[in-house]
C-alpha cells in the first residue's frame, strides 16, 4: 500500500491517492481534481494559519445562517460566480444543429417554496403590491422554432420595492409575485404582474460582509426569473432583465447575458389596458424560451 | 467602468475583475486566486447541476454540524490535506541558519477548551482512566539547541479507548488528558499520562459520509498533541506519534511526517516506577522540540 506519510511538495498527489479506492468513477474524478487546485490555491497564495482560521470561520458562518428561507452557501457560490457557471456549463447557447436557444442564468437563492399553479393570465400580484402594471408574454419553442404546447413556465420575481415574498412573508403571504404556467396549444404563455425591481442580495450574513470588505455592492439589476420544462427538451433556468435597470453591467451575481435583456415597452391605452385586465398605462414585455432537445446522458 | 456581463470562457478574469477594488491588497490576492482555481475546477470536471447541488447541500450541512465542541469544517479540510498543507507551509523544517527544527503537523478539531495549566509532573490523567502509564519528558531548545525557560508546552491527547474529554464530558471531566506546562530553568518538561490510543475521526456527519462514499478510512494512528511557544519563538503545532501504532502510513488527515514518530519505550523498574510515581510496567518517551526565531513579518 502506498504511504501518505505527508510532504509538502507532493501534497495534492498524496491527498489525491486517498481517493484512490474510491468505488463511483466520477466522484473519483471530482475529489481528485478539487485536491488538485485547493492544494494549488493554497500554495498559490501561502495561505497562512491566521487566513485559514478565518476561512473556516467564515464557511461555518455561512453553513449556520442557511435555514429554510435563507440559503447563504447558494449566495457565496452566485457571488464567486459559481452558479453562473454551472448554469452556463450545462446550457450551451446554441443546439447541436447550431440554433439559438434561450441562454441560462443562476436560479438563485429564492426559489425555496413552489410557485402556485396559476391560469394563464392569472395576476402574479396577489397581494396587490403597489408597482407599475405588467403583462408578460411568451412563447415556449423547441430549438427550430415549433411551439411547444403543456411546457411548465415557473416564473417568480421581487416586488417593486425589491422584495420576493419569503423575504416578508407577513406583508406579501407566501406565493406571492410567483406563478406556475402551462403553455397552451400553441406554447404561448401570459400572465400580468408588476415590474419588478432592482435589489440587494441579502447582505447581512457572511457574503453581505465578504461583499463589503472586497469593496462590491450587493445589488442585482430589475429581473423575472423564469424556470421552463417540457418533456424530451433540456430545462432551462434563467431571468428576463429588465431594459435600463441599474446594474446590468455590475450584476454582483454575474447573472446578466446580453441575450436576456428586454425592453419593459409602456403602453399607454385604455382599450388594451381593459382587454388584459391592468390599469392603465401598463408595460408589456415579450421573452420567447427556445429549448433544446433532451441529449441522453 | 469594466463590465461583468458574463461570459463562459473568460468567467475567472471576470469575477477577477469584481475583485479589483479590495481596500486590501492581500486580500485581494486571496480572492483573486481563490476565484481563479474555483472556476477551473469547476470547468475541469465540467461540474453539473445536480453535482453542484449536492456541493450546497454538503457545505451546508458541515456548516450546521458545528458547535461548541465539534468543527466539521476544520475536520473537512484536515481530511482534504488542507490543514496539513497549511501548517507546513508556516512551519519550515529547517530554520534559515540551516538548523533542524520540529516539523508542525495539524492542530485537529479536539483543542476546543483550554488547557488547564500544571505543575511538571503533574498527571493528565486525572478521572483515573484505564491505560499503560507513560512517562513523557522533553526539552523546548531554539534552533541552536539553546534551552528556552518558560516556554508554554500545551498538550492533548485521547485515552486508551480513542476518546478526547469533549467527546464524553461526563465520564472524563473536561480538562482531562489535557495540561498547561511550563519549561524550567533548564527548558525541560515531563508529566505522567496513559498511552494514547488510534482512534477514528467523528464520522457521524458529512465528513464521515465523505469518507465512506470514497472508500478511505476515519483512523488516525495515536498520538499526543504538542503545541509550544515562548517570547521571541515561532509557535509550533505538532504530535509525537507512537511508534507501531496502526494507520501510521494510512493517517486519514495526512498529519504523519517521520520526524515526528517517537518509540514510546517500555520500562520494567519498581524503582524508576516508584521515582516517576507511576505503575510498573510503564513507558517513556522523550521529545524534544526546537523552535526557530520569530521573523519580523
Amino acid at each position: 500500500m502506498t504511504t501518505l506519510l505527508f510532504d509538502e511538495d507532493r501534497s495534492a498527489e498524496i491527498v489525491a491517492a486517498s481517493f484512490a479506492g474510491t468505488p463511483d468513477p466520477r466522484l473519483r474524478e471530482v475529489m481528485t481534481s478539487l485536491v488538485t487546485h485547493l492544494h494549488a490555491f493554497v500554495k498559490d497564495v501561502r495561505l497562512t494559519p491566521g487566513e485559514w482560521e478565518a476561512g473556516i470561520r467564515f464557511l461555518t458562518e455561512t453553513g449556520q445562517m442557511c435555514d429554510e428561507t435563507r440559503q447563504e452557501f447558494i449566495l457565496l457560490s452566485d457571488t464567486l460566480g459559481v452558479s453562473m457557471l454551472v448554469e452556463s456549463l450545462a446550457n450551451s447557447a446554441v443546439s447541436t444543429q447550431g440554433d439559438r436557444l434561450t441562454e441560462a442564468t443562476v436560479e438563485g437563492p429564492f426559489h425555496v417554496v413552489a410557485s402556485p399553479s396559476r391560469e394563464l393570465g392569472a395576476d402574479l400580484n396577489v397581494a396587490g403590491e403597489p408597482g407599475e402594471p405588467c403583462v408578460v408574454t411568451g412563447r415556449v419553442v423547441d430549438a427550430s422554432g415549433v411551439p411547444v404546447p403543456g411546457a411548465k413556465v415557473d416564473v417568480w420575481q421581487a416586488n417593486a420595492a425589491g422584495f420576493y415574498d419569503v423575504q416578508q412573508p407577513d406583508e406579501m403571504g407566501l406565493g406571492d409575485l410567483r406563478g406556475l404556467f402551462t403553455t397552451d396549444a400553441d406554447g404561448s404563455y401570459w400572465f400580468r404582474t408588476i415590474v419588478p425591481a432592482h435589489y440587494p442580495i441579502p447582505a447581512d450574513g457572511p457574503v453581505g460582509r465578504m461583499l463589503r470588505q472586497t469593496g462590491r455592492h450587493e445589488w442585482r439589476p430589475a429581473h423575472i426569473h423564469v424556470e421552463v420544462s417540457a418533456p424530451g427538451l433540456r430545462r432551462v433556468t434563467t431571468h428576463v432583465f429588465v431594459a435600463g435597470s441599474p446594474y446590468l453591467e455590475s450584476d454582483t451575481v454575474f447573472g446578466v447575458k446580453e441575450s436576456l435583456i428586454r425592453d419593459f415597452v409602456e403602453v399607454d391605452d385604455e382599450a388594451e389596458a381593459a382587454a388584459y385586465g391592468v390599469a392603465n398605462p401598463f408595460r408589456t414585455v415579450e421573452f420567447v424560451v427556445a429549448l433544446d432537445a433532451e441529449t441522453t446522458p
